[in-house]
């Protein structure tokens, strides 16, 4: 059964273009976990500041890191943010300038970010990261030092408050400009991985992991 | 000669990793061009929102647009914001969770939005993102509206604070780590466009202008 987020209050529900929002957890669910990118918001002596990190998500919270020396990620602590997360997926072209959009999917999330301090729990979190992007790659790795753990936060948030907004599909142009002769569509927009790329130091022979093929964005 | 943007003052001057921190605007530029969606943060009540926008740069400013109706656009006019785009372009795996990574571009903007209110400046500034993304395409179109004008609020703001942050090669692991028996690497990231898609209108034989070939994001 699929729970749903706390439509944002008042102060994101989505008071225009309704039809393009969701509250489900399995849309936004979706949403994050096909994007690790982020874009984060702070208030920093009263100005917003938009940060882009790597979030994952592990059940009902969403986690993003960062150096601990990050004056952001110090001034996340304990107040409000809001982490968004977006995809584009194509560029729609109308017949008139008005009706050009593009289609994507997005969510924001909304609430007080808490700060992981436990190390094991960080250390935890971290592989919550590397297996949210690479399964079966932590047990592989040069295991963590504690003063890895120490260099790093780890911030996170409940997925309780928020929105998933989603367009797809063709242009909207006013009906009556659907006979004139100007070509309308879309051009769909996906992310693509290249060739793996080996550094100098990997032996010869040694091949890439299945994870390493398996990497999959949007 | 490449102007060089004011590091932003002591608030977003790059304190960590100044290496990957660079001010001139032939840099801040090129990340502007070549990513249209942006993440615009605001302050509203105190707290932050970051909300997916497509931006368009038109010499020393970026613009972005929405619906008239939208709180935050409203909210936003005159007040600090702060501009991200952001492109990831590689996932960097390492031989410890530490140093795994990605290569990316981002640029962040810091200013106070100005709304552009003349009817005839606010189709100027249309026709800028059209041909920012299609040129020749605005000629084509049905023309716009008044009140299509009316319904649709843009924001600008001047290129003057903010930094570019721009990661690239292969993972840096701890000397020791290099000898270990683990892949390490890049996996190249990019956008990738899809093969044009025509609505339903559009009539036989009407194939796309040359600009729908063209795109290119990234």
């Amino acid at each position: 059964m699929t729970d749903a987020v706390k439509p944002a209050s008042k102060r994101v529900r989505l008071k225009r273009l309704n039809k393009r929002g969701a509250y489900d957890r399995a849309s936004i669910d979706a949403i994050l976990d096909a994007m690790p990118l982020a874009h984060v918001g702070y208030v920093f002596d009263g100005a917003p500041y938009v940060t882009p990190t790597l979030q994952w998500r592990e059940g009902d919270h969403v986690y993003w890191h960062g150096s601990s020396a990050s004056r952001m990620l110090r001034a996340a602590e304990d107040t409000e943010v809001c982490l968004t997360v977006s995809l584009l997926d194509g560029m729609v072209l109308a017949r008139s300038a008005f009706h050009h959009s593009v289609n994507y999917r997005s969510v924001m999330l909304l609430g007080r970010a808490f700060k992981v301090t436990d190390p094991e729990e960080k250390a935890e979190r971290f592989k919550g990261l590397i297996e949210a992007l690479y399964p079966g790659r932590w047990d592989m790795l040069r295991p963590v030092k504690a003063i890895e753990v120490k260099a790093t936060s780890v911030l996170g948030m409940k997925i309780a408050e928020g929105s998933a907004k989603v367009r797809t599909g063709p242009p909207i142009d006013d009906e009556e400009d659907n006979a004139l002769p100007i070509w309308a569509g879309v051009v769909p927009v996906s992310m693509r991985m290249g060739k793996a790329v080996a550094d100098s130091y990997v032996p010869a022979g040694l091949g890439p992991p299945a994870h390493v093929g398996k990497i999959r964005i949007g």
